[in-house]
């Protein structure tokens, strides 16, 4: 009897360290679930290789996939889109194994509508203090657009109430732990195994 | 602001490994819930210690704690009777901390009544076959006595939906892993935590 997998989907105010969560996950070697890469209209930084940290589209093709329904979800930001291919998701989860998603807060709702029984874990700030710190850290951002995007992790984390988990980034090894705790935890939850259970009973 | 604790309930049929599963979590140095020890008016066994592996009572003592109502429940197992003082649960939950009851799945089912908040864990044997050689492993109980206890092993797991989580016991470290990242989920579930956040946000 194959199970379907779990669709994980991490989320979280922009700044709070999403990637960088997400790339500690995906660099344990007993992660047992599957990244879904995103597709991005934007250029390849550095380094960026196609197919490992995005799916680098044009724009036209970006605007027939939505046109298509091809994408679980697709958003905009500053001039670019990014999105997740929504066939990749679906034959995954079909095989059984866990999609791991890692996208904005809109995103976020978007995927909620079309898979309202996936796991949503919103990563937290310690304190907006320290998101704050975190963005202008980063040094490449004026004084407005700082207020601007802070404005805005407000909104986004009124969004929590969404969300079936909320994780801390007080410490990216924490925060880890605590998402694939979440992970095991959900495979045991017994509305989702105890028909497997009574099959296997009534076959013994 | 004093978040109070989890009440952690490990139950399941006679036979599937619950004392030994309980054991090996609490032999780990990180756990981090305490074990509430349970009440018994049976003889202590050789090496068994008063305070650490029971609390041991005369069955007057047992039967006046009955009638002034303080167990959080309790059977009679041929003859002697087992309960889970309801003090002890309180206090730590009020202070902050887990608990974690081992009981019978009797016993399981009037917590689930007093405390229908806290969080149960069933523990499955990998099958009934299984669960039969453990039984017949442990080699003192006649044929008839091993059936009777599969007949109450089934009627056992027919309560599985009283539960919150499943537990497969194919393997005691596998088993308390599981358990273990059950407990760091629940800490994460937006219900129990979304207040604090926004407490925290608007003080800010």
């Amino acid at each position: 009897m194959q199970e379907k997998g779990l669709l994980i989907v991490l989320s979280g105010p922009s700044g709070v360290g999403k990637g960088t969560v997400r790339k500690e996950i995906f660099s344990q070697p007993d992660t047992s679930f599957e990244y879904s890469i995103s597709m991005t209209t934007r250029n390849p930084r550095e380094g960026e290789v196609h197919g490992v940290d995005y799916f680098f589209k044009s724009r036209e093709e970006f605007e027939e996939l939505i046109s298509q329904g091809k994408l679980l979800e697709y958003a905009e930001y500053v001039g670019n889109y990014y999105g997740t291919p929504v066939d990749y998701v679906r034959e995954t989860l079909e095989a059984g194994k866990d999609v791991f998603l890692e996208i904005e807060v809109k995103g976020a709702k978007q995927v909620r509508e079309k898979f309202p029984e996936g796991l949503f874990i919103f990563l937290m700030p310690p304190s907006l203090t320290e998101l704050k710190n975190r963005i202008v850290t980063r040094g490449t951002e004026t004084e407005d657009l700082i207020n601007n995007r802070m404005l805005t992790a407000r909104e986004e984390i009124e969004m929590m109430h969404l969300y079936d988990y909320v994780v801390e980034n007080d410490q990216v090894e924490l925060a880890c732990e605590r998402i694939k705790a979440i992970v095991t935890a959900e495979h045991c939850r017994r509305e989702r195994v105890e028909q497997r259970y009574i099959k296997l009973l009534e076959a013994e």
